[in-house]
């Protein structure tokens, strides 16, 4: 079955510790959509700008990615500026032009609607609330960020009820529910509305709550980390793409799900941008998938 | 075979957002013990005060504690006050009393020099290695803390040259080798001795280093954390006793050590210094090692 993902398509320029990577290809769609194609065909639904580098498109066009979503809009591109510190957990963003990307109104394609599954990156809830009424998806995630919670939580609150899986990481849950614990934090959230929660802690792994049952996993141990943008959204793409894969929802597909996406997340971290993430192929995923086996089970 | 012990038994005072516990029963040791003692007999090299509570002793010694190494010294009792955070993950000490604690000299017993298997817990470097001195041990774990990273590093990396196993928390490995990756960090203390690394990362899991060989648990998810004094020192207890039980440090079960480790500290998270712990017997471990399992397989 298809994915489909609405959100971002960037120009993201990057220093971290290892060094620094100007205007290469970002956003949290391209992410999603590069992980994702490893599992299953995806729709991408965004918006780039007049000046988008036509190599870009052609990198996203080889994979098993419908573009016919990708509006080219006259203005320029969305454009994220963001410094690591040493601690590579931390970062300060120095600059954002949304561009294009301000005035963003999804429009599905046929396939898009169509798709079985749907992802509603990090953008306006309102938006979000726009694209779910235009979708025929039986199974829809959410990604989110601590600006909405903040300034836009009745519209927030809104989309969460009609979702079915919230994928979160552990400072925007305290930030939702005021709960400092990740547990209770997930409870309150699945008292909003999905009734999955996946809790992303990073470095540190995920933990998923699918109604009651609990499922707890380490993150693939990494000896470098280069850059890790798009680390969460290649997490989702990989969650989501195993899943559209499977065409099932079930608990032990969830669980898979979620190692496909630390698999595929980790990644992402291994050099700029997808410069990794793009060499990627199915085998090599499962490749990494077993690996994470082997340092897992006791 | 047995464990032997070395470190400290104290009375904890301690706030956290649960309430506060007034000179409760604490001390790394101790921990250790009350834990470890579920899976194997334990000898406990210590020292209190003439003030120490008899019912305190008494607990100890209703378990498989040998406790002929408990020194009873003139003067007051190690006394530690701390207040944790809203975070339950962050803590500030308030206030240390050494008191006979300053002095101690541990001494092996005829038991505890014979043991296979020993644990020298965080106390002066020069201590440790003095303690080794005096035992047979074949395989030994040893803890520290930053005080003697910063302070008395020549005679750390001394002990750490001589040692099997450091039980390390995430922190500290920075402290140790500068590195800010548990990755890099971790090798580069097997460089230093220990061909064994467990890091623990608190509400995270813990990774196992063991010569090439790498090992990702997460930590039993809670909802409710009363008081994490001590868990560390429990993990410590659980991980070690089970090695001992089992007389093996094969990879295999080095593994289900950490896990029998993340469990029994679970446990003593739940109440305030060992009140939940001292309830525990090695069939609800067994039970909660099953949940572990169930929660963390796919």
């Amino acid at each position: 079955m298809s994915v489909t993902v609405v959100g971002s398509v960037a120009l993201d320029t990057v220093e971290t510790p290892s060094g620094t990577n100007t205007e290469g290809l970002g956003g949290a769609a391209m992410f999603f959509s590069l992980a994702a194609a490893n599992f299953t065909r995806v729709n991408l639904i965004g918006v780039v700008g007049d000046d988008f580098p036509k190599e870009h498109v052609d990198l996203l066009a080889s994979r098993d990615i419908d573009l016919e979503g990708l509006e080219h809009a006259e203005g320029k591109s969305f454009r994220w500026t963001g410094k690591y510190h040493d601690d590579i957990n931390l970062r300060d963003t120095l600059d954002t032009q949304l561009g294009v990307f301000e005035t963003f109104q999804p429009k599905l394609t046929a396939a898009a609607k169509d798709a079985k599954y749907l992802f509603l990156g990090n953008i306006h809830p309102a938006l979000q609330l726009d694209v779910l009424s235009q979708a025929n998806a039986d199974f829809v995630a959410l990604d989110t960020m601590n600006l909405w919670i903040n300034e836009t939580r009745e519209d927030l609150e809104k989309v969460l009820a009609k979702i079915d899986c919230l994928i979160i990481n552990d400072e925007e849950i305290f930030d939702l529910t005021g709960e400092k614990n990740i547990v209770r934090g997930a409870r309150k959230i699945q008292d909003m509305g999905p009734s999955i929660v996946a809790a992303k802690k990073g470095e540190h792994g995920c933990v998923l709550f699918a109604g009651n049952q609990l499922f707890s996993a380490p993150a693939f141990p990494m000896a470098e980390v280069v850059d890790p943008t798009g680390a969460g959204d290649t997490f989702a793409g990989g969650f989501m793409g195993y899943i559209a894969q499977q065409d099932s929802v079930e608990f032990e597909t969830l669980k898979k799900a979620v190692i496909y996406g630390s698999v595929t997340a980790s990644y992402t971290c291994e050099d700029f941008g997808p410069e990794r993430l793009k060499e990627v192929t199915p085998d090599s995923i499962i490749t990494r998938f077993d690996a994470f086996v082997a340092l897992s089970k006791f």
